[in-house]
């Protein structure tokens, strides 16, 4: 953790993101939060592959998870254990994503829980699991499962750098997060930290991101909050439109603060905690995009003037998800037609004499025509660069939503052609 | 035209997709269309970019177009045009989508059919037009008008060949399917030329098709037929999930063969024509992707089971659209765990327990896992191959559908990230 260059951190066979952050950020610990991560020898040689997040008696937690119908037995295990909204560990596996194993993979998961539960004392449904990885093979329980002691007794509250990297797969650095807040005049500290690079179109979550804090937040009140974050930042970021069967996004309060009770989710003292809860997901969703597979631009899509913001969104995943525009990005190529075309194909109210579109800043179509005699020259050099930014105004509505996506490379192929081999 | 060998008669500078057909259909004449193409310097160099078809007196039309809401100014004018039912001349040209230009756009689509329309005698309302290239910059309407006399002049019933040429774009083979049918005895024949190959996630048509036939059948009923047609050609096809803004199917009657009057589309003389019809579309929409841009590789998707044939297309083109699916089948990798992940996020009724995946006939999945111990061997040989087949059985209902697509592969990157340039 720590500060340590990015660059040099990350995993070693893979060339590092070119749009990865030029520093991690340091996470302070959290009271009621130790975390430790092991080699297991799932699939990966030499490094982590299990993740341990031990938690406090009395933390609440929150959680959305894949919308897919062919999740995998751990996302069903979570989904079963949720309303009762308390959690004592959370234990993620990286290297096979236990999904589509049938019987044995519901098996592998509850032998996990079982054993969790033993060794810190709380119920099997206090511990939620989450795999990411292959699908299709079952993972080895006895190998989780013996890795589990091991991972006890290296519990540590500052680990969150250990944490984050045993969860990674195709992911060229770890994502971490980190912001403070006040509830009525106390300081409570929110840590995140989370993985993807493919199969990123989430529906409800990205791939696995977990957050944590020390504020005192019941169950009911977490859930509200983390859903509405959802939306403005798992739920819009894609990397290639396939969306995961492993999606979960965990919110941990371990309540250690001693703040003011809060009330409900609109109570006015979690103001300022919910916008560095927007902040710390936001963050991770757009660390997740700029580790997207293959990416060399980080892409922002700012859609205003649709008809409601779900228009607004779906019109600006259109533009992020549509090949045809990432392989133009891809070539520094503003080829504000495909934006345009898909636009078209969104499915949503739009009306082509309205439609204003610009690229970095500078105005390049309106009113069914591009703009005559429009600078091409900072365009250009926008496009030449690793940020790009991509506004589009439908003029028919009040509707807005901000989409983040990355651009198509030959990287992409090359890695989702050998995944498996 | 006339069985020439597809891999020496394609374009020049690009190699012909490995996906070609080995030979081109021989078209016989059709009584009542006359063919041209002539070179107009719209854009390209040294090749016809215009085509024209002239239609007899009395010829009935039928059409599908981009839903789209940015399409083009052709497409506008075709959709004008389309309820009259009558149509004396087709224009297209390559090089330029006339799409997103305003003003400037219809003027040219209006100054075509109106010279058209003067050049053999018709009404400009009886010219339809299309356009198809690069979106955004007006084409030059003296260009095109300047081509019509030549290509007026140049007018032959046999010059299928020249037309299927004259409109493609990134096309590596021309694209052509011919069938006879009889109607109460009277043998019909119904010739078609198609262009596409990326953009192509029709959706009521592809870029452009154009169908012809002697058969004498009224406006409505042909318009009945084309849509039921096109939903199991043109609208179950992908190559890259992207729908164009031109996208249009057209479909001309002369009524020069002497057979007994159709009293409705679902006359009992017209099964044989629209079972030659959906043959003529199926063949067409199959052979665009096998031109499907870097396509490497012909993708067959079988689906059963489903809740309905609309929810089995749905899960079909979510398999065929996931760039996951598609990167694992250009590296011949019979990765089924993406294939369940595309149906998970498909948005249709799904039971992971019941979902049966086999390809190339070999039984993978069910019952929730791997079916244990399955041969890989011919899997692999057949993963090697140029033709692939993927069934997938849902378990859940009696809905099917079959889809098209094909692999993503660097070339599609390659020509997408230089479309422009």
């Amino acid at each position: 953790m720590s500060g340590a260059p990015a660059a040099k951190a990350a995993a070693k066979s893979v060339a590092v993101s070119p749009l990865a952050p030029t520093r991690y950020p340091a996470l302070a610990p959290i009271e009621g939060v130790r975390l430790a991560a092991v080699d297991c020898g799932i699939r990966y040689r030499g490094r982590d592959d299990l993740m341990v997040a031990e938690l406090r008696p009395g933390t609440t937690i929150a959680g959305v998870l894949t919308r897919s119908v062919t999740c995998g037995a751990p996302v069903l295990w979570c989904r079963d254990a949720l309303p009762a909204g308390k959690v004592r560990a959370i234990v993620a596996n990286s290297g096979n994503a236990n999904t589509f194993t049938g019987r044995q993979g519901r098996q592998v998961v509850e032998a996990t829980a079982k054993a969790m539960a033993k060794l810190i004392g709380c119920k099997p449904r206090e511990v939620f699991i989450s795999s990411t990885g292959v699908i299709g093979e079952p993972p080895a329980a006895e190998k989780i499962v013996d890795g589990l002691p091991r991972a006890v007794a290296a519990l540590a509250p500052d680990n969150w750098d250990g944490a984050a990297r045993a969860i990674l797969t195709t992911d060229t650095f770890r994502k971490l997060a980190t912001r403070q807040a006040t509830i009525a005049g106390t300081t409570v500290t929110i840590n995140g930290f989370a993985k993807g690079s493919g199969m990123i179109a989430p529906d409800m979550a990205t791939m696995l991101a977990y957050v944590f804090t020390d504020a005192k937040i019941p169950a009911a009140v977490l859930q509200s909050l983390l859903i509405s974050g959802t939306d403005r930042s798992f739920n819009s970021i894609t990397v290639d439109g396939d969306t995961s069967t492993s999606d979960t996004l965990l919110l941990c309060a371990t309540g250690a603060a001693r703040h003011k009770a809060v009330t409900g989710p609109r109570d006015r003292h979690l103001k300022d905690f919910r916008a560095a809860l927007d902040a710390v997901l936001v963050d991770l969703a757009q660390q997740i995009v700029r580790d997207g597979e293959g990416a060399e631009k980080f892409v922002t899509i700012d859609v205003s003037g649709a008809s409601s913001a779900r228009a607004a969104r779906r019109i600006g995943l259109a533009i992020g998800n549509s090949p045809l525009v990432k392989t133009a990005l891809a070539a520094g190529d503003a080829n504000w037609g495909r934006i345009v075309m898909a636009v078209g194909k969104a499915g949503e109210k739009a009306d082509r004499d309205r439609l204003v579109i610009a690229i970095g800043g500078t105005r390049i179509c309106e009113k069914g025509g591009p703009v005559p005699g429009y600078d091409e020259a900072p365009v250009a050099r926008h496009m030449a660069g690793r940020d790009l930014h991509i506004e589009v105004d439908l003029g028919i509505g009040s509707g807005r939503a901000t989409v983040w996506t990355c651009d198509l490379t030959h990287r992409y192929i090359d890695i989702n052609g050998s995944y498996r081999s």
